[in-house]
């Protein structure tokens, strides 16, 4: 399966965001996350960087 | 492998950008997309939605 692992840079540091992630949907508010479960997650974030063969997606926060 | 084919909705039609993307980074003038042999692109556009167990992203045009 080629889901991937979202992580947001918090002060220069990768958290953990939403493993086995499927859906990624920028929105107005930020960016919709759903995982291969159907989970959600809306998070206030912009796209910084995906890497998809390394299962990879960052995200930064709005400021 | 987990690249993803890239598409640009154009008058509700997708057409194909470039295949075997595995890298994303969105800028200031748009997507760059890299595939896994290295080749570059930049679209001026934003990204719509990503499936990634389908191995798609959609992108559409910044007008």
């Amino acid at each position: 399966m080629c889901e991937a692992n979202v992580y947001i840079l918090k002060d220069d540091r990768e958290e953990l965001v939403l493993e086995s992630v499927d859906k990624v949907i920028p929105q107005e508010e930020g960016i919709l996350l759903e995982d291969i479960f159907g989970k959600r997650k809306l998070v206030r974030a912009r796209i910084k960087e995906m890497a998809l063969v390394n299962h990879r997606i960052i995200l930064e926060e709005i400021k």
